[in-house]
C-alpha cells in the first residue's frame, strides 16, 4: 500500500516527472529492429515516456529518433521523406540526419546561415539484441549501451517480440515480478497437482537488493522431493527476467532456458511489453517454429494479434473469457498465460490505484520493486545514478528455474546457473 | 430554473456528494434478476451511484454485491471465480463471500492471521419484484426492504425491464414527471383529436407533497365531456408510477393499470431505465406475449435493442427519425413511445443546463420534484430522515388515470383506485 | 514562434474569448445554402465558434439559426417540426420563428402572456455566394452584409463547397497563406523542373498590410524568362483568396481565375474549409463538370467524400499515404492537394504549439497575419473595428498569379487585374 503522492511519484513517467527523470537515465527499447527492416525505408511512429517521436533508418543503416514535430512549422515529420540520410519534412523541405543537424532548408535563400541555428530535437540511439534502444535523457550522463545476456547472446539463440498493453507500466512489471500468481492466474489444468508451482500455493520469498535491482527466489515446498525454486532477476528500471525449465514435446533441445519482459512506458497509461526468449543452449538455436509455438501459448501467436501490436483478446471482448472452460478446466477460462497476465493487469484501471491494497507475505517481491523505485527518484533528485544503468551491474546475470533435493540452498547450489555464459 | 450550484447538487451522485448521500438512504435496483440466472453462474458488472461493482449469484441463491476490485492487488473481480459461496480473484485466489468476508487465502501460509483481517467492500442485496436491490448507504441506518405495490404483485401480473440511457438521471425522471409533453412529444396521429391527451395542450396540475414525495393531477378540459385526470405517483428519489387505460386490441383483459419507471443513476451522466408494468386485475395476468407488445409500443421490444439494454435508435442515429413522418403522421417521426422520451433527454447533453430554462404553469410537477431533491439534501445533511425511505409511507399507493364526469372531483371520485390492493 | 499566451489569444475562438469577440465582429459561413434545401424542409445542426445551433428555413425561405436547446426546458431543436414560419419543439410544442420570438406556446393556457416574455437565442442570418451568413457578435455593430467578389458574381461563376479538418482553424490558414509550401507539399512531378513554382524554393515575400488584412506577392526567380509572381489576399479574419492560371486539359475556356479559402472555426478543434473557385472570364463559366474535376484534384472529388464533409483519406488512415509512390513520383505519396495540406495540419495536433516554432525569411505571411489577429483583439478590446468589418475595404480586391518579364514591377504591371470586374 502507498500514499497517493507515492504512487503518483513512482507511476507517472512524463518530461519532468520524478519516475519520468529516472527512466531517462537508462537505455530504453524505441522499436524492434525490424519495425524499420530497410535503409531509407517508411518512418514509424514511437510513442515513448510521453513523448511522440518519428524513427527512420537511413541510408548507412544508422536509426534516428527525432521529434514528431518539424521545428520549424511543426509539420509532422511522420510523412517526412526518407532520403539521402536524412528525413525531409514534406511541408517546406526542411532536411534533418539522425543527429537533428539541419542538413538542408531550400525555403531559405542559398546562403542563409539559417540552417546552422536549427536542429530537430534527436536522441541518441544503439541497436542490439533486435532492439532499437534509445537514450532520453541527460547528454552528459548517457551510460555505455545495453549490456544484458539477452542483448550480446547470437541471433540465432534469441526471440524478441512486443504487445501492446493498456495500462500503466508498473502494474504490469509488478505481476512479472510477482510469482504467486502462476499458481492461480495460469493454472491451465485445474485440479492438476503434477504441476511443480501448483503443490504450493504460498511460496516463501527471499529477495536480495543489489546494485542493479534485485534478485529473489520463491521456493515452494514440494514434501519429499525436496522444493521448487525459482530465481527471478529485476533490473531497473522495469526489466524481469526468469528461467524456464518446461520441455515442449519436441524434447529438451528446444527448451529455452530464459523468458523475460521489458515493461516500456508509451505514457502512463499504455505501455509497450518487450517478450524475450533465450537459450542457455549454444547447441540448441531457437527455431521460427518453436519460437511461434512458445507465442501462442503466452497468447500473441500470429494469429492471435491485430495491427499495432494488439491482441484479439482484449479488454473490449473480456479477452474472450469462456466461462464454461473456467468452471471445469482452467483457472481464468482466458487462453494465453500473458493474455491472462493483461486481463488481471488492464483491469486494475489504468493506472493501479495502490492506496486501498492489503499486501500480504507473498508480496515481498513487490514491496521491494516500489522501495527500489523510490529509491531511484530520490538518488535521481539528488544528481545520483541509480541501480542498473552501469552495465557492469548486471552484465553476468542470469535467472533460473529448478527444482533441488531437501535439504540444497538455491544460493550455492545454483551459483554456476546464475551466471551469464554468453 | 435552478442555479449552477443547485443542479450541480441534485444531480450528481458519486459517493460523498449531497445528493449522492441521498440517493445511498435508499434500497436501488442493482440489476435484474434474471441478469444472474443460476446459482454459480457468471458473474456481472454494476455500476450504480458512479461505484463500480460485481454482482454474482452464489452456491445458496444469495445475490453478493462486491467492489469490482480485490483488497489484496486490485485485480478485477469480474474474472472471478463463482464457487461454493463465494467469488474468488483469478489473481492469487483469495476469495470472498456475499458479505465481504475472505474465506480463503491460499497465496498466504495456512496459519496467517491475515485473512480476518481483510474482507472486500460489500453491499447488502434483496431480492424483489424481479429486480435484486441494494443498499449502499450506511450500515446503521439501512431501511426495510422495498414495499412498492408492484414488487409486493405476484410475478404473473408484473414485468420489469430495463433501458440504457445516456443522460443524467435527473432530466429522465423529470421527463417522466412532466405530463403536458404527452400531448405533444408522443402524439402518434397528427390531426387526431380522439385522442384524449391531445384535446388539451395546457393541462392544469395539482400538485400534492406527502410523506413519500407527491401525487399530481393533470386535468384536461373535455368540455361537456368533463375532464381527463391522470394522477401519478412520484416516489423519492426517482420513481414514477402512472395509470394507463388505453384498451389494446386484445381487449379489456389485457389492459395493465399501472405503468411506471424507476431511473437509476449508473454515474453523473449514464444513467438505466427500469419500466414497470403492473395489472390490477387478478383475473388478467401479463402475458408473455402481452408484455413484449407493450415494450414494442414503447420502443424497446426484442427487435428494438442491442446487447447492455441498448436501443438500436439511438443519439448515434439521430434515433433513425424519419423527416417525412415527422410531417405528415407523427409529431416526432420518431417510433417508441420512450424513444421519444429519450431523444429529448439525451439531447439536452450529459447534464440539462437548469440554469438556462424558462418554466411555465405547466411545469409544476418539475418544479415540485426539484424542490423535494433539495430538500432531501438539507434533510440528509442534518441527519435526518428523507421523504420515501419508510416503506410505510408508500406501501398503499397506486396511480390511475381516467376519465370523469363534468363537476366530479378526483380526490373522492378516484380515493378507491388510489389504493393498492396487492 | 508566438509565447504560450498569444498562442491561446489567437486560437480560441470560444464566447468571451480575445478570438472570439474578433471573429464575431464578421459574419461567418453557416452552412452552405444548399444543405437547407427547401422551406419547411428538416432543420440541421450548425456548430460555430463553439455554439451549438440549429439552422432552418421557413415558409418564407428565409433561415432561422437558433441555439440548439428550446429555452423552456433544454430540449434539442434539431428534432424540431419545421412548419408555417417557424420551427416547434417537439418536447411541449412551443414554436419560435426566424427572430427567435416565440410564435407558439400551446402548453400553457390560451391567456398566458409568459410568450412574450420568452424567446429563443437567434442570429440574424444573409444568403449571398451559395453560403448562409450568420452573424454572432452584439446587435449594435453588425456590419453589412458580405459583399466579396465572389460572393457578387453570378453563381453560374462560381463554386463553393466544403471540408471537415480536425485541428484549429489557424494553423489551416496559415497554411493558406504560405506559398512557400507548394514547391514541396504540393510537387506532384518529382523532378519536374517546368513547373513554375517549383524553380526556386525560396520566393521572395512581399507583404502590404492595408484596410481589410493584407495582399501579399511571392515572387519566384524564373532566370532569363523573368519571374513569376503570385498576388494573394487575405481579408480578415480567415480568407484567402489567390489566382489560378493553370490551365486543365480542356483548354483555357475551362480556366477559373480565382481560387480561395475560408477556415470557419467550428470550435477551437475543429475548422469547416469553405473552398471557392470563381472565374474571371463573363465567357467562362464554371460547369459542374470542371468544377468537380477541379474538386477531385484538390482531393474532395464525389468519390473522396463520406457524410458530414468528412474526407475518405484523413488521419485515421494516413491519408492513405503511398510511400512507394512518395519515393519515386510525388514529394508526399498523398493524392489531393488540399489533402496533403490537411495532413501537415492535422499532423501538427489540434491546436499548433506556436512556442517552439523557428520562423524564417519565407515565413512572411505568417507573421503578419499573427500580428493582425493580435492586433485585431487589442483593437475590439478597446472597442474599436477591426479590419476587414466594412465591405467597402475589401469589395474592390482580386488576387492574381502570372510570369512576369524580366524587369517588371507586379504593383504597376498588376494594378488592372488585382481589382475586382464583377
Amino acid at each position: 500500500m502507498l500514499t497517493a503522492a507515492e504512487n503518483e511519484r513512482i507511476t507517472r513517467v512524463g518530461p519532468g516527472t520524478p519516475m519520468g527523470n529516472v527512466m531517462r537515465r537508462y537505455w530504453q527499447p524505441a522499436a524492434l529492429s525490424h519495425e524499420l527492416p530497410e535503409r531509407d525505408g517508411a518512418p514509424i511512429r514511437v510513442r515513448l515516456l510521453g513523448e511522440d517521436l518519428i524513427a527512420f533508418r537511413d541510408t548507412e543503416g544508422r536509426v534516428g529518433l527525432v521529434s514528431a514535430f518539424c521545428p520549424h512549422r511543426r509539420a509532422p515529420m511522420f510523412f517526412g521523406r526518407n532520403e539521402e540520410c536524412g528525413l525531409r519534412c514534406v511541408y517546406h523541405g526542411w532536411k534533418f540526419d539522425v543527429t537533428g543537424a539541419c542538413v538542408d532548408m531550400p525555403s531559405e535563400p542559398p546562403d542563409s546561415l539559417f540552417k546552422t541555428k536549427v536542429s530537430i530535437e534527436a536522441y541518441p540511439t544503439w541497436e542490439g539484441g533486435g532492439v532499437v534502444w534509445a537514450y532520453l535523457g541527460p547528454k552528459d550522463l548517457q551510460p555505455a549501451p545495453p549490456d544484458y545476456e539477452w542483448v550480446r547472446a547470437p541471433a540465432t539463440h534469441r526471440f524478441v517480440s512486443k504487445t501492446l498493453e493498456h495500462a500503466n507500466w508498473l502494474q504490469a512489471l509488478e505481476g512479472g515480478l510477482d510469482t504467486a500468481h502462476s499458481s492461480f492466474l495460469h493454472n491451465e489444468k485445474l485440479g492438476d497437482k503434477t504441476l511443480l508451482r501448483s503443490k504450493d500455493g504460498h511460496p516463501r520469498i527471499e529477495v536480495e537488493k543489489n546494485a542493479y535491482g534485485y534478485r529473489y527466489a520463491s521456493t515452494r515446498n514440494l514434501g519429499d522431493e525436496g522444493t521448487y525454486v525459482r530465481v527471478y532477476q529485476y533490473v531497473l528500471p522495469s526489466q524481469q527476467m526468469r528461467g524456464s525449465v518446461t520441455a515442449p514435446s519436441g524434447g529438451r533441445n528446444k527448451v529455452p532456458n530464459f523468458a523475460g519482459h521489458l515493461w516500456i512506458p508509451i505514457d502512463d497509461v499504455t505501455t509497450f511489453v518487450y517478450n524475450t526468449i533465450l537459450s542457455y543452449d549454444e547447441n540448441a538455436p531457437i527455431t521460427e517454429e518453436f519460437a511461434w509455438e512458445e507465442e501462442a501459448r503466452f497468447g500473441r501467436g500470429k494469429n492471435d494479434m491485430l495491427p499495432g501490436f494488439k491482441l484479439k483478446q482484449n479488454m473490449a471482448n473480456d479477452y474472450l473469457i469462456d466461462r464454461q472452460r473456467q468452471k471445469t478446466q482452467t483457472f481464468t477460462g482466458i487462453n494465453g498465460v500473458n493474455t491472462q497476465d493483461m486481463a488481471v493487469q488492464e483491469g486494475m484501471g489504468p493506472i493501479c490505484d495502490r492506496t486501498r491494497e492489503h499486501l500480504g507475505t507473498s508480496d515481498g517481491a513487490v514491496i521491494a520493486t516500489r522501495q527500489l523505485l523510490l529509491e531511484a527518484c530520490d538518488v535521481v533528485e539528488s544528481g545520483g545514478m541509480p541501480r542498473g544503468v552501469d552495465p557492469a551491474t548486471y552484465r553476468n546475470i542470469r535467472p533460473f528455474d529448478c527444482p533441488l533435493p531437501p535439504g540444497a540452498d538455491w544460493h550455492t547450489a545454483l551459483e554456476p546457473e546464475l551466471t551469464a555464459k554468453w
